[in-house]
């Protein structure tokens, strides 16, 4: 009794990391045996800093060579963390270059950088010519006309539709296939081609599945009465390619306020 | 006499090629033995396409490691290459994905890449905070306060000078260490911190040997005076440390329009 009122008592506290990575030399974010991820590199570093075992909790899961302009995380610790500021600049030191915390974030005991995410945006990146400086961070197409306007028309689809089996990967456990889609638009500068894509959460590999479905409508290979059809069939297989990962970025995740601080 | 004709009259046509590298994989522009160099690189697959051996003449010479979002380069075919679109389209499929061509043009015999270069411009990048995105492509500079205005101030000195042997390596067989500069200048959008400099020409390692000392001054352990000093002394060793090769862009090279046919 005595043993399990101290462990009762011995109280942790929570806190929120927003980081940043470049997904190309990681096979993805989470943990897994024989590959390094993002979630290994960042906790056995976070662990030596604070010297103790800290296991992390992030907002989603990123697969291999995906990139995240932001990402959540979340992780407890039975020391308070007084100088937030010095934790940021401590772990950036001892992080490789290709991953960075951009904040730090004391939250509420029950706060949960997964469950507790109101909406997560994705972002994907197409270059429409060959460029050295992008061969990394998007899909490059040439030679190809794409019907930007076509491509907006069927991703306003999405907004009015809410089953994406259609775009999951085809052995999953989830549970539910409902998503609601809060945003998708695709934008172009000259060159440069990205669609910005929001919902309360996404399948595995849902974003690419949806934007190389995309963009056999903007080649005119896919009508928008096609488009529908695929999105009503729940079947993967009859929708596009997935677009490669290099093209793909986590872009912001929502959280209520009342969980920081 | 007939054979010195018949060579005589074997006339050659004479192209430019635009072009965009990420000189992280290469060892410079400039071929060398044992190590793999943009020219070399791009050599081959001109070679290959064209079916005949051509040497090429770029508008100047990249480190190691420094990119180019736009260099020039010269060569002669003995065949009339009609369709200069399909040439481009060739080249960057066959090129790797860290060398694009961006445009051909048919210019007069006797242009020349190098000599009929009016400009040159480069540009610095440098960021002002830890970017997984960024690391192959600009100087990181982190808690540091830098004074731009005072950077600024000491770039506007630049304009005045003509001098450069304080920023030129030291072993080095130029005949003269002139050049006009006639663009100096700093440019800041918040994190992100760039110095854009144009001159006729420059020396080697010049803008890095430019940079490294300028960033001296912002970081107030070099005064404007002190500057003028290290740029009148004609002694490398006097001046700042080379910043990295990474940041370096070769940005834009200007030509006569009258070169283009």
């Amino acid at each position: 009794m005595v043993l399990y009122l101290c462990s009762f008592n011995k109280r942790t506290l929570r806190y929120f990391l927003k980081i940043r990575y470049n997904g190309k030399a990681y096979h993805g974010w989470q943990m897994q045996p024989n590959a390094i991820t993002v979630q290994e590199v960042f906790e056995k570093c976070l662990s030596t800093i604070l010297r103790q075992d800290i296991p992390i909790v992030g907002a989603g899961r990123t697969d291999a060579g995906v990139h995240a302009a932001q990402m959540y995380l979340h992780f407890d610790s039975e020391k308070e963390i007084t100088d937030l500021d010095q934790l940021v600049y401590k772990l950036n030191s001892f992080l490789p270059k290709d991953i960075a915390v951009l904040d730090a974030y004391r939250v509420t005991d029950e706060a949960h950088a997964r469950f507790d995410a109101l909406t997560r945006e994705y972002r994907y990146e197409i270059s429409l010519k060959k460029d050295p400086f992008l061969q990394d961070f998007a899909w490059e197409i040439k030679h190809l006309q794409l019907n930007v306007d076509l491509m907006n028309q069927a991703a306003e689809i999405l907004l009015a539709h809410t089953d994406y089996e259609s775009f999951s990967r085809t052995h999953t456990d989830v549970k539910t296939f409902e998503c609601e889609v809060t945003k998708a638009v695709w934008k172009q500068e000259s060159d440069r081609l990205w669609f910005e894509v929001k919902a309360n959460r996404f399948l595995r590999n849902m974003v690419r599945a949806m934007v190389g479905t995309l963009v056999e409508v903007g080649r005119g290979r896919c009508s928008l009465t096609e488009f529908k059809t695929i999105l009503n069939s729940k079947d993967r297989s009859k929708a596009g390619a997935s677009a490669p990962a290099h093209g793909l970025y986590l872009w912001e995740v929502d959280y209520p306020e009342n969980i920081f601080l």
